[in-house]
This record gives C-alpha cells, structure tokens and sequence, in this order.
C-alpha cells in the first residue's frame, strides 16, 4: 500500500473543507488558531512513518491525553477503577453534569470530561508527583523527550475552566473525586495542555496498534488485553456525542480533541494522527474526520 | 482452531450461571420458556458449522430480527433512512421515550426499539406484503425455507405492546411514521415473533461475516460498504445500553434479542450464536454474554 | 368597585395586543379562529354579570374541562385518585411524556394532559355513560341546558390527536389508564369540544368561589375543603408551564385552555373568564392573560 | 380566634409525629440536633404573639433566609433580576443541576439554591457588606439586634458545601454568577447560618402580611406589589418539590428551610412559624408540615 501518495491524494481531496468547522474559543490560548492548518501522519507496526502537510507543528492534544491518562489508571487500578466510572457511551455532550446527578456522580466513561477527571483524581492519588508522571508516560511510548506541557495554554484553561470546576465539585459531592478539586483539576489541565505533532502522537499510539507492546523497546506498557479493552473503549466512547456516526463512516478506534487533532489506530497494522482545528458540532475535527473517512476508503483498511 | 472443543469447555464453565437472569416476562408466550437452556453454534466462513447444548431449538429472535430489516431498508432507501433515524448510541434504556421527546421523535439508533419502528415502517412503506418479504430475506440468507413467524407470540406481543403502540403514536405526533401505526406495529410484532435456533442464527448472519456476500448462492446481499457499516452500529448500538460494557468484555459487532439470543460477527472469519433466556438489567442474555465472553477469550480472536 | 367600567378600560387597553399570539392550529376544527375576537365577563357572589366584548360567543372550552372533570373524580374517589396522580407543578411543557417516564406512569398533577387522562379514566371506570354526565354537570354548575359538545371539534382532536394516544398507552402500560384507550380518550376529546361562551363559564366556575356550593340551587357540588383544594391546584399547576409567572403577575388560580379562554377565581367574591385565540408559547391566551393582569392591578383584588 | 388554645392543641396533636423524619446531617452543625424539638408562634397584624413549645429557641433558618435576600434584590434590580432567574416551579429537587444545563444557567426561581444563589450574587455585587446589609436587613424587619450568624454553622457549610460550589461554577460557566465564587457562597452560607428562634421568624415575615410595610416603624420595605409577587413566589415556589402538595394541604405561601423551620403567611392577618427538625424526603419539615396542616383546618383562615 502506497500510504505516502494516498496521503497526498488526501490533502488535495480535503481542500475544499478546509477553513470549515470552529477553531475551540473558550480557551483563550487555542483561539488564535489559523483554522486551515492541515497534518496527517501514519505510522506502520514495521516502523514507517509517512506525512502531509503541518505533520511537524505542535498542537494542543488536549482530549487525546485521556487516553495515556486511562492507560496508566488502568495499570494501578484495574477493578477499582471500573467503581468509579462506567464504561459505556454517555448520549450526551462532552461536558454535559445531567447524567452525572442521574447517575450518583460516576461518569458514564474515561474518555468524556467528567469520566477524565477521576481518572486524573487516581493519578494524583497515587502519584506524588502525577503531572511528571503523565509526561513521562507520553515522552516513553512516543520515544520523544521534547514533549512538553504548554503553560500557557493550561493558565488559560485554569483560567476559564468553570464548567470544569463544576463537574469535579459535583462528582466531589458525591464522593467520587478524592483530592482536592484544586490540586486534581491542575493535573487535568496541563494533561490537556500538552502540546504534541501528528508525527509525534501516531508513534505515541503504537502500543494500542502493537497488543499493548512499545516498538521501541519491546516493553509492554500495557497487556494485550488491556489494549483490546482501550480500543473497543475509544470505538464506543472516543469521538464525542458522535461515536456513532464516526464509527458509521470511519470504523476506527480513535480518540479526538478540541484542539483539531484525532488518532486512529488499526490494530496491527497501524496508526494514523490527523490535524485541523475547524470542530464540528460535536467538537470533532471537521476536516480531521473527512481525511480519515477518505484514508479508510482509498485503503480499504478497517477491522470490520 | 478447534472450535467444537472450545465450545464443549464453554459449556461446562457456564453451568454455575445457568438459570441466573430474569426470562422476559412481559410477553406471556415467553415466559414459560426454561431458563436453564443453553445453546451455541459457531459458523465459519469456510462453511463448517460447530454446535453445543441447545442449539437446535427454535426460540423468539426478538431483536435479532432488526438486523435483518436494517438490510433491508438500507438496500432501499439508504440515504433517506438517516434523515428519519440516528447512528448514535442511545445511552439509555432500549425503549425509553425521553429521547425521542427531546430530539422530536427522531430514534438514535435503528437497534432500538423506537429506531426499529422506523425501519419497518420504510418496509411497510415499500412493499406490498411486508411482512412476507421480511420472512423471504431471513429464509434466503439463512438458505432455510422452514423459518416462519410464532403467530402466538406475536398475538401475545401485541396484547402487551402498550409501550410500543405509545412509542410509535409519538413519533407519529412528530411525522416520523408513515403508515397507520396499527400496521407497521403489526409487521413489526411478526419480526420480533420468528423463530429461530442458534444453528439457523449463525448461518443467517454470514452475510455480514463475509463482506455483505451470500455464501450459499454467492449473491450479494448488501454492499461490502453498508455491510461494514451494519456492524460498526452492531458494536456501537447493538446490545441496549450495556454496549461500551459488552464491547470492552467481548469486542465483537453483536445485536441480542430479549427472547435470550446474541449473534455476534467477527468478519472475516465467523459468526457465533448463542441463546440462553436469562436475561440481565440491560435485556441481554446474561448466560450468552458470559459464554461469548470465554469464547473471545478462549480463541483470541477479536476485531481490536 | 364598578366592574362594568373596569371591563370597558380592559377592553381599550388591550387593543394594541389584539391579534398578537398564535392560534392553536393542530387541531384543523379551532385553526380557522379570528385572532382579534375579545371576550370577558365578571360574575360576582352576589349573582350580579357584567360583560364586554365577544362574551357571548361560543369556543372550546378544552383545558379548562379539566377542573370540571376533576372536581366530578374527586367526589367518586378522593383517596385513590391521589395513588394515581400527582399534585406538583410539571416544570415542563403540557403534553410531555418525559416525566411520566421518569415516575413509573404518574402525571405530577391532575392539570396537565396526562393526568387528566387519568381522570376522564376514572370517570370512564365509574359511569356508564362518562360523556354524559360530564355535560349534565356543566349544564348544573352553570344552570344552562344550552351548553354542548362540538362534535367537529371532537372528532378533529381524534383525528390529530397521535400524542394523546402516545401519552395514553404510555400510561397504560404502567398500568395506570384502567380502560382502552380509544375509549378513555373518546371522552377526553369530547370534553375538551365542549363550547361554552365567557358568561356561561364565569357562571359555572361560580361553585368554586363560593365554598363548593351552586349558587343558583345552593346544594354542594364539592365540600369547602375540596374547592379549596382545587383553587390550590389551579394556582400551583393551572397554567401549563407559566404557573410561576401567571402567579407572580395575576395571582389568583386560574386554568386556561388552548382554545384561548382563562378562568379565574377570587374566593368568596367573584369569577372572571376571558377569551382571545392567539395563545402565548406556554400555550396561554395572550391577550387574556394581559386582561386579567390588568383587571388585578385596577380593581386591588387578590389573594395575597 | 383563639390562638393559643389552637396552638395548646396542635402540640398535643403532633406528639404522635415527634422524633419522625430526618434531621439534616449533611451540615455536620445541624446533625446533633435533638429531632423530637418543636416550637411554634402566630404573629398577627394588631402586634400580638402566641407561642408554644420551644419557640424561643435558636435555630438555623438556612433556605428561609432566601425570602430576605429576595427582598432586597427586588428593592435593587426589580427589573434586571428576573433576566438572571426564572419564577417557575423547579419541579426537581432543591440542589437539581439538570434544569440548570437544560436551561442555560438561568435558575427556575429564586427560592430553590440555584436562583438563591443568583440573589446573593446581586446583593454582592451591589454592597460593600453584603453580609453586614443581610444580617442588618433581618434585625430590622424582625426589630431585633440580637440576632446573628451562628459563624460554626457557616464554617460547616463551607467545608462540606461541594454542591453548592459546583451549582456555583456551573452557573458562572453561563455567565450568571458576576462576582467570585467562593465570595458570593461566602456570603450565602453566611445567611442560611442565621440563628433565629420561631418567635423572631414570625415577627420578621409580617411586612409579607402587612402589604409590604413593617408593622414596627410604619416604614415601606417594599412596595405592596412586590409583597404580593413574594407571597405568589412563595406558594408556588416556597417548598422545594413538594409546593404543590403542600398547596394543596395548608394552601398558604411559605417558606421552608432544612433546619426545620417554615414560615407561613396569612396576607392582612398574621404569619405563623413552626419548628421540628426532622425532614420529610423533599427536606420540609415533617412535623412542621403537620402542625401547619392542623392550624389552617382548626382556625379556618385560608386564602381560596
């Protein structure tokens, strides 16, 4: 398979997208985005990477921390861990607090907001210092220890970070965040501040291609089946209020964020990280999800 | 693989939780129905089929039964269809009308209830003889001509349809049926009343294993397209509101029935069937989920 | 206090409003209404009727049966009635079904579409002819033989009423509606047909501001604790969704129907019902509303 | 009337109900509270106080602080205010998120915690010492000096108050809290914290049976009108998710808080306060409920 010319065909097909969607402005520091830039990495199991367009520039990864975070958690506390947050698709927007006081305060799952903050909450219980931790875990798995939080990005999100206040205070009150929500939500925010490339984040995802192994070390950072359980997690809960329709035309395991980026994996043969901050409705990458949806059709690559 | 021992030994690590679950009871000519029953088959794409317990007894598909009239619909109206009905995950119980309230009865899915409706109504819509044409296209792609309707369970059904006869005058309210509810509501009743065993189930849903193809007549049935997309909604919306649980257990495309059926697809490769009436919380076989649970685990096989 | 004046002010005060609202329209026999038609008539304890406007033209009186239907269910079965309904403020829209789910099938109030189904039930379980004596009782309260169904109305509100049926069989599926549903809801769209001018309803609801009691043959048509509990239901849950507001700007318990007539009660001294089409999003008469905020604020009557 | 002997007998009659109910123990300064206490006193317009049981002793008025504050917003922003909360029945629970999401921060009313919080958030923003002008507020109306926080109660609320934090940032995530959050709750759990006994609680609410007018200094607190509009507010919003019951039963506008304490008021006549700490299920006083129940069926005095 000719990934390198199917990555550029990709680029020329998604032109007239391109500029759609809405660069994420509730975050001071994302909203100056030029809402055109475009990159797209693909990284094989045997090591290959092929690239287009702003594949090298740093981006917010923002949501996409929830799936290193959710790895680690499920290192420590495996049964634990499935107490305090569900494991199924919430119906409802990213941020939403209904389900929460539905639900006694457990999130539906790991992968939308409220479901994060415990997994962040368990880290910093277990962790003296949670925030180092979390940048390792990425610096190791991606082979890359340039990797690094942008601050001023996570001041902004402390800064306008209501709603996210909120919802750990509201899962708080029914005891399921168990630091302080101060000293949790300053993990969070700079978890989602971390600024990473497309190349970057398709090799930091090769684990969940290769059953839970590092292809750099050979070390299994997770079990295989662990990494089965993160895909099958991230097909039913990793695209929003539109895992649905984002499986309909995509089919992947994937994980997006509202800084425009989103990572694919097809276990065993690949990943694939793609760039561009226009969101739709649902806070996906508009252009991100059309170059995916294309990537599966010209490949034919899928895992049903 | 040898398929017959696996599902000798599955046979055996189920018996501790035989007769656990609750039968349905809320239709009269299921409730009688022995819930220590247990059956499977494994039908491979090669032809050979593999058998345990109970698998030749015919029971109630219920459910099942909208996989096969999505097929059909899709053959018909394949872009109309989604205006009429979503692709997302329900996130709530599968005949809950407080979603349709919200979302001006517009079902999220076509595997729930209120989505299922829908499809039938497009069948009522189309053909003469709906309810014939749905019994023709089970018969051909299980290459079976015994299947038939329980014309007492689906009297039984209904009598006790109250909830369903309220689901379908609401979205009538909102325009989303087309046909006198009485009717598509009659078509309906008579797919959820076929019956079915595991051996006839498992053969049935080779289409899907096997790229939307018949593997009898090798005609198309559905395009490879919709055939991937059918089970991507399988993994996404196919067990109620257990689907992120039962994809992180078992991560297979599956679709499960109240009468104690699941049929789950790993494309490619097989398609299993299993059937014990004992249902959990959430309406699937409890029995069933366990036994494709071992199953997965047993083969290592799996989509992620 | 010269009542007759006051509705003479009314009436010019309300010019500039004339016209304004939507006239309810799913039911194609009250759609062809002229939006500008005024009506509003006092009558005092003392026996005394003063009128302006259109106050002797027929409409459909819809909703506001209800508090007739009501007050004939609470002298069949005053405990048991409570099982079934509720006595809260809806907080949502007149003809939800969400809340009915949530609550296992009990409308929070007897006010709102759903629990009056429940009470047209009862009357349906104890009468043998319910829309009969449903009209004799209005024609006793308002000692007016006159007054009728309108059997186009009726039969309009049959032919559009697919969220009726919804609600209904939502209910019955609980349990909660005893009859067959076409047949409770026979009588319901008949009561709600019935037509009745300004004068006659400001007459009928005369037992209401003294004590329980007619005032033409002076026998008790409910006990003095019934009729204040009813004057409480109407201020608590009267109004649809606007109860909180219509409280805080007329004060006084009142119901209203979408036909565009309001009555409302000041105990121990007079009724006042008004009538103009355009009804308010709530699902209240614009105009009328607008009218009796006036007519509160010229005369200084109230209850608080 | 006899209002002492009335008041002699409904000690006798509540004996039975003594001890039932829950105390509040989310406030760890409430929950030692010995549920089997019970005060009462009728304050009617002439300047008369009867009393009975402990009703001079101190206790937390918590939500009954919500009629005060209200007073002086409406005094402030009359016009403004009602753009920032609604006046409609919650029709969920006092501490319920959920309308807040579905209705874009905007509160039902301002006597459930989220409207009060919106009230206290005015009165912040328009005072140097909203705390100093509350407290002032209150020994005015009540003519007395020696009332003050119970600064334990305050210091209890804060500490385990995460659900009013998160109904706090939720709100200023929409916009509608202005001022710091941990400033406006400051302020807020500062009045609920107010100690005050039955006796100085039914002095304090006369100005809502004397048209707005303090009965001590002949001074307008506020405008009839807006006396008026609070005794609606009250009766349809007084009394958490159970007003339409209590309508139904006392039928008078009140005022509950989780103290234990409810304030009733008979408009021209006189106002009643009871206190009984043990909580019904909606978080009224059960006894207190009771007790009030008894006293508008023993004296007759009613508003329908």
């Amino acid at each position: 398979m000719d990934y390198q010319k199917i990555l550029f065909e990709i680029k020329e097909e998604i032109q007239p997208y391109l500029g759609l969607g809405k660069v994420a402005n509730y975050i001071p520091a994302l909203a100056g985005i030029d809402s055109k830039k475009f990159g797209m990495s693909v990284h094989t199991i045997d090591g290959k990477l092929f690239e287009v367009g702003d594949s090298k520039e740093l981006f917010s990864i923002q949501s996409i921390s929830k799936v290193f975070t959710l790895s680690m958690a499920m290192r420590l506390e495996n049964n634990l861990l499935w107490k305090r947050v569900g494991r199924e698709p919430s119906g409802s927007k990213f941020n939403s607090l209904v389900q929460l006081e539905h639900e006694n305060g457990i999130p539906r799952n790991p992968l939308i907001n409220a479901g994060a903050h415990v997994i962040t909450d368990i880290l910093t219980s277990n962790y003296e210092n949670p925030k180092a931790e979390i940048l390792n875990f990425i610096r190791q798995v991606s082979n890359d220890k340039s990797i690094d939080f942008d601050l001023e990005v996570a001041k902004s999100e402390r800064e306008t970070g209501n709603r996210n206040l909120a919802m750990a205070y509201f899962m708080k009150s029914f005891g399921n965040i168990h630091n302080q929500v101060r000293q949790t939500l300053d993990v969070y925010f700079h978890q989602c501040s971390i600024a990473m490339s497309c190349n970057q984040l398709s090799k930091a995802f090769m684990y969940l291609v290769n059953e839970g192994v590092d292809i750099h070390s050979n070390k299994e950072i997770i079990t295989k089946k662990d990494s089965d359980r993160i895909n099958a997690l991230m097909l039913t809960c990793g695209m929003y209020d539109s895992v649905g329709d984002f499986a309909y035309k995509v089919g992947l395991p994937s994980k997006s964020g509202v800084g425009g980026g989103i990572v694919s994996i097809v276990p065993n043969k690949l990943s694939v990280a793609v760039w561009s901050p226009g969101l739709s409705a649902s806070g996906n990458s508009l252009v991100g999800s059309k170059a995916l949806e294309i990537f599966v059709s010209k490949t034919g690559i899928g895992i049903f």
